[in-house]
């Protein structure tokens, strides 16, 4: 089942594998991520009980015996080297035989419909570009999160792919952002926000100034104007377009807040006494909602949009559940076409 | 007491208000917020019994109403205009019989030893500059907001003056930031963490690249390196140092989370059933002093630093306490000779 590792692609063969590819599999990177290779078997595993097919990307022997574990056959393609998180992104360029490669590259092939990675986030960013290219017109690829809010799930744009931005990647980062949203949230007109430090549309910065007169001028999305930070969560727009250093710094600082929050909780009813034991054991249930609410494995991964093909990024710390909820909603994505609809509207941009 | 309003600069000869300014009164602009005068006068009334003196600033008709009530006596600096939420902050040049200008001057001309104002913060900000103007050196003034950590309490520069930063800026924020922990909470090596998007020092925006670069050759400040969203609230550092926008929505941010982490905690209590709201009952005591601890107007008002005076600008929704508590942290920045330590810094600087 495994070829040379060191030819340039390898493909596999196996029957089954093929079954599944033609079923437009989606390749996942098995081996990249803290909690790998097991997290992705068991996410592979419980997503390909749903009839979400997958291609295990990664050391055959490794996964055939992570799989034995649980004797459950999903399919593999061979790929002997790991980009790990002390490697730098752009290694992904001459370590073609990485886990990372091969899955992109299997996407790319049209043998698999998206390609999954927990592994480094850059340098899934890297081989996505590298090996997918991007859509024709897209200045910049742009990562998009989902944040739980008072009504909903917003979508951020960009969560961290492009450190400094202009205007006009603010304004297709609207685009892309709108059109993710309808798909995976099943909106039909969401807001689109420009992250600022006030509402009116003279304060910002040199960015924000001039993306909000082009955004006000793009005739494809619904724009509501600026907003600030404490409406994040609010849900008053769907999708909140910044750069993404300051959508990377909003991404963790919500997380880190949520998590600090909780250990502030914890804290005070360990030092409470017996009443706030009991009042915290009563409340397990309503804790138990909000964590899963706050909890960031709740879609498993971000596509990396404006690449041509479907790329999804996860957290390093990705467990089994998020492995398989990545793999739900890149499926979704690919059933719902985003990507032609991305190029409809990127190409009517200009 | 009063004096005409149309004076360019009016100056209050009554006996108790001379006795206020020989010890240091601090000038508050009594009528810019929005639970404003009631709120200045409570919050007044509760400095001065503590042995802080106040010289409020406002119209001396209202004011005197509003003291009246509560039998007390508080200095009053008649000043008959108001620059409200809906003016432009530039409009303090020629409206200089605003409360926001008056109570500035009174600051600038040694009557008072500080400004505190609750209104525009625009305004405040663009008073604060034209009124005192910057100490020798400093490029940029910045906003020093407080923020509670697991360790204690962290002081973020700059929280929103600049929102388009060079290096040179986060350099000086840098180090008004470790001076003013040190004068308010005490430390004395405090660590100053650089807002980025990775810790690896390669890893940021164009202006955190250079920043970096600079901080760690910045002989008086203690350079931790690169720090994320998800460590502003962990206390690793106990200065964050950011451009004016970044610190902005983090800011907001921080505190748009915690309440909608509170209305999801009490919605998730009310469609609990009664076993919930017990617990809910049991843990009033953890979750007030959760609360406290997320409470914005603990330090009541943030200082603009780098300005040749002592400026503070509080939320517009401040109440009395918050206007107490901004007295309070106005007194101790003053009594510590802040302004020296910082003319003295930044002079060492260049």
């Amino acid at each position: 089942m495994t070829v040379d590792a060191n030819s340039s692609i390898s493909v596999n063969t196996d029957t089954t594998k093929q079954q599944a590819l033609k079923s437009k599999a989606i390749s996942l990177d098995a081996m990249g991520g803290d909690n790998m290779p097991h997290a992705a078997v068991e996410g592979a595993i419980r997503a390909q009980s749903e009839g979400i097919n997958v291609v295990l990307v990664g050391d055959t022997e490794i996964l055939s015996a992570e799989l034995a574990k649980h004797g459950a056959t999903v399919p593999i393609h061979d790929a002997r080297d790991v980009i790990t998180m002390q490697d730098h992104a752009s290694e992904v360029r001459r370590r073609k035989e990485s886990s990372i490669m091969q899955a992109m590259q299997l996407a790319k092939s049209g043998e698999c419909s998206a390609c999954v990675s927990m592994g480094h986030s850059g340098a899934t960013m890297a081989a996505s570009l590298f090996v997918l290219g991007r859509i024709k017109g897209v200045e910049r690829p742009a990562i998009m999160a989902n944040m739980p809010t008072l009504k909903g799930v917003s979508v951020l744009a960009d969560a961290g792919a492009n450190a400094d931005c202009r205007p006009s990647y603010l304004q297709q980062f609207a685009v892309m952002g709108s059109i993710y949203h309808r798909v995976l949230h099943g909106s039909t007109n969401p807001q689109v926000g420009l992250m600022s430090i006030g509402e009116e549309e003279e304060k910002g910065n040199e960015l924000t100034l001039e993306s909000h007169q082009l955004l006000k001028e793009t005739a494809s999305i619904k724009f509501y104007g600026n907003i600030e930070g404490r409406d994040v969560l609010s849900g008053d727009v769907e999708v909140i377009v910044t750069d993404g250093f300051t959508g990377n710094v909003i991404l963790k600082l919500a997380e880190g807040e949520a998590k600090t929050i909780f250990k502030w909780l914890r804290e005070g009813v360990e030092s409470g006494g017996p009443l706030a034991k009991l009042g915290a054991l009563l409340l397990k249930p309503v804790f138990r909602k909000l964590r899963a609410k706050l909890d960031p494995s709740e879609y498993g991964a971000q596509p990396l949009l404006g690449v041509n093909g479907y790329a999804f990024i996860g957290h390093g710390s990705a467990d089994s559940k998020a492995v398989y909820n990545a793999l739900k909603t890149a499926r979704l994505t690919v059933e719902a076409g985003l990507l032609e609809q991305l190029k409809t509207e990127i190409a009517q941009l200009s």
